[in-house]
């Protein structure tokens, strides 16, 4: 094997993006540096964050650059390695990018970290037990620090961040409500992830409609939300949330495409005491540590059994993330590359 | 003297207060229990807050109940006393309300605060160390938690909340930006408040333009913003804020003629990484000491002299109320009452 597949970002989208923007093409092998370790890809993560990092605005991150390899998270082995702690047929999580294959400096801290698939298969350190669960464990623990018997919201239910919150909350007595899009995936949030409850907002045309709901779902209203989608979700909840409520904000995927979604009633953060915060998982690598073994122990255990959508073959990945993009995955969504 | 005069609240605007939502009436002088203390007031204290409260809706404060004294912070002396901590002719500061005289159970905690009148005249205990001081220093201290060369901003600057807030800022060595409504207005935070700069909204007609002379005056962004106002302010603002800023949301007075004003950029508090939060600084008895302490010595030792706007009369308060709301003051407004 010589020669490697990629995905490069082709242009900037302008709104929706189209498969048009990314562009297919092949790369010799790496050759490895000392310190160095070529992985072999066995997934490829797709994740809304992407959509963000294709402009070329400012953002939290630098934008994505023109004509190189689509940034991504993956797991995969071994495939050769220049480093004593990486043994070829080692099961390693990294950065790889939409290829094939990539070479990983295993000096730079966090770059390449080892994965136990002894109970755990390794596509879910892409999900359930990789930087979405642990995206889930900030939200829920540094900002919303929720209480027993408390009731807590997310938008964006059944997608890998919303489930792995919603194990999460339920492993520490909290009532958990999810708001998603369908009846399916409301299905699946309810019968398969254990939540309390589950709203589909596409049944509402509005926020008021689906705030209505919400009061049902939430008979003692809210005392924390983790907001994956921004918009309408948001703003219903904020109509239902209990004072001194905390609000984790970690997604606002419906503004990706340029078009500001404004919050409806920000008046609600003075008249309930509101704490309303942002944050980005890669800006607290502490968390990553107890994160992922809480999140481990609910997925070697089977209390949280997250399913995973996954797409056939590296050339399938633009469309299956376009296809994220319009919630067409239930859980989380992965390209199997071998 | 047998008679008290009073304002009671008479209906609920709808929209925009007008005085004929006020009733002024005249009542028996109160009779004193063993514990009361009866206060003559000398000033009545107008603020922001009061519009809220003529409101039926859900709120952080119970409704003013109708054909009840309107509420309000006042300042005076003691009349007469049956409490064996306070003597006529005590200067003390309560929640008298719009009326001439109060009658204070003394043995509820916080109900009667003595003023020490010596170096700080005792209108000063309605504004800067009062309750507007202490709103100033628990967002500062307590949200934004500022560093020495920081950019702070803060919207209403010229009134007594933003004033003190510039004051205690300025205290901390940082840059303080103000936002006030006219020429004359931002002429007193620069020159008189010792703020860094001073920005005009009314010369702009949208957040936009605001923004762009947000940053010609905050070369190096806003780190932290005390938001008085709502509404074009926020918007502003936030386009300006650096990664991790924080906004202490203490008033949204645009709103409480029942309009609510979007936020139209939230998906910034996610790219920015920013903490949001509101609160109400009679939730915090603990900040009071303090605030009182710093702010006292502030203005004591004339470091901190800021204005009133002083209506004379009681007669003449739901006037100078809606001149408040419309913004008419400079400074604090404060009702004369002897």
């Amino acid at each position: 094997m010589t020669t490697n597949h990629q995905w490069l970002l082709a242009r900037r989208p302008k709104g929706e993006p189209s498969v048009e923007d990314f562009a297919w093409v092949s790369a010799p092998m790496p050759t490895l540096s000392d310190g160095q370790v070529l992985v072999r890809h066995h997934y490829l993560s797709l994740d809304p964050y992407m959509r963000g990092r294709m402009n070329d605005g400012k953002s939290y991150a630098a934008p994505q650059p023109l004509d190189s390899v689509m940034i991504g998270g993956t797991v995969g082995e071994v495939a050769q390695s220049r480093h004593s702690q990486f043994a070829v047929g080692d099961k390693v999580m990294s950065m790889g990018g939409w290829q094939l294959f990539s070479a990983v400096d295993a000096n730079v801290p966090g770059a390449l970290r080892s994965v136990d698939t002894s109970h755990v298969p390794i596509s879910h350190y892409l999900g359930a037990v990789g930087m979405p669960g642990v995206t889930a464990w900030h939200g829920l623990v540094r900002i919303i620090d929720p209480k027993a018997g408390q009731t807590l919201t997310v938008s964006a239910a059944s997608g890998a961040v919303g489930s792995a919150l919603g194990a999460l909350a339920k492993a520490r007595g909290c009532r958990v409500v999810g708001i998603a899009g369908g009846e399916e995936k409301c299905n699946y949030v309810t019968q398969e992830l254990g939540f309390d409850a589950c709203i589909d907002y596409k049944a509402h045309t509005d926020y008021l409609s689906l705030s209505k709901a919400l009061k049902q779902a939430c008979p003692h209203g809210i005392d924390g939300h983790f907001e994956n989608a921004g918009g309408m979700a948001l703003d219903a909840v904020m109509l239902r949330l209990n004072p001194f409520a905390s609000i984790a904000v970690c997604g606002m995927i419906a503004g990706y495409n340029g078009h500001p979604i404004p919050m409806a009633n920000p008046s609600l953060i003075l008249v309930n005491r509101l704490k309303v915060q942002g944050f980005i998982v890669s800006e607290h690598p502490d968390d990553w540590a107890p994160a992922l073994k809480e999140l481990g122990q609910l997925v070697g255990s089977g209390q949280f059994r997250p399913r995973e959508t996954v797409a056939q073959g590296l050339a399938s990945a633009p469309q299956a993330f376009l296809g994220l993009l319009k919630g067409k995955n239930l859980g989380k969504q992965l390209v199997q590359l071998i």
